[in-house]
């Protein structure tokens, strides 16, 4: 029996995205191969690349639904919490849910991705970067907040929260990946704690919590 | 030309495996394939097997080449300080220099590693499982010794300790292979700090700098 071309398949471009993301969290994104995802889709190739193009247009697309569902998932709900520590405490606990119950079997993508593609210039590093930055901006700018709410010293980086948290988060992921222990995702909501603790106004606004120095 | 055989070529063994750790670095322990280390190195693939075996006994070989030499670099040179807070401080320093200027062009190998095979049982997944115990437990030592000695709260959990710098870390690993940002290394030896400090008698000894509950 033939392959099925696009037209003949099934489902919608989104369909087959999602089977792309799922194969990638898995082989990692430079084995999302068009042949790999043919054969998982029973599709002819020609069909997929008629669907999108190339091996690194349809890497692309596929990095670009992961980082929507991450900002789902993790980001749009805590919007409901005020600018701040409250939004920064709910990211942080929709994070660890998601480290714990991925979407993706193969865990956190935008981790693999960057794993993967760091050394590699071309367009898919520079897409993996830009997704990065965004979400480093957004920690960053409730760090902000939180500092300007009075709700951690004014001494605080807010860059340096963020950079703390997301490398406890991509460390997390990395630990649990391998071992599979849920005490992991205490620990890393416990080292989470020490950064976003509210500042206590009997401590010393030159001690910071997030910026010892 | 024909390629040359295993005998025929200048270097040992060793000199094979610094080839291949120095690729697999660049393109993954995946990508690391007899054909691609025989292109490099300019011999036949047969005389790689020769010499590794498979694919797979290859991928074992370098793995525990980098994990030695991680050792060397990090863990080594700071034997010489005392157990505890300090040995674990010089550890931090080394490691965070070897972020910054990493022996392999992709950075941490044991981080890529970990990240491409976390999902894969198989010999490689068992042992990039035991290295990063093994390291685990080293860096758990140091920290119950530093509360052995009073250094850091008695309330502290060891563990807590080890997952944290490990997961800065890799964290700070990813963000320096992406954007190359000095900056970064500032930022995690900041962060280490924090979880690194001496217990400061007039702190209370339930609010610990590294196990806030």
């Amino acid at each position: 029996m033939p392959r099925r071309s696009a037209p003949q398949v099934a489902g919608s471009r989104a369909q087959t995205l999602d089977a792309a993301v799922e194969l990638a969290s898995v082989v990692g994104l430079d084995g999302l191969t068009i042949g790999r995802l043919a054969e998982k889709l029973d599709m002819s190739k020609s069909g997929l690349v008629g669907r999108f193009g190339s091996k690194e247009q349809l890497q692309l697309a596929a990095l670009e639904l992961a980082a929507d569902v991450f900002r789902r998932v993790v980001y749009d709900p805590a919007v409901r919490e005020p600018a701040g520590l409250r939004r920064l405490n709910a990211i942080c606990d929709a994070w660890i849910k998601y480290l714990g119950d991925p979407p993706f079997p193969g865990g956190c993508f935008l981790t693999t991705a960057s794993v993967e593609f760091d050394a590699r210039p071309g367009q898919v590093n520079t897409a993996v970067k830009s997704v990065m930055r965004r979400w480093l901006d957004a920690l960053e700018r409730e760090a902000a907040a939180a500092i300007d709410h009075g709700e951690l010293p004014t001494t605080t980086d807010p860059k340096d929260v963020a950079f703390t948290v997301n490398a406890l988060a991509i460390g997390a992921n990395c630990a649990y990946q391998l071992e599979r222990d849920p005490r992991v995702l205490d620990r890393v909501r416990r080292a989470m704690r020490v950064v976003l603790t509210p500042s206590d106004p009997g401590r010393q606004t030159d001690e910071p919590a997030a910026a010892h120095n």
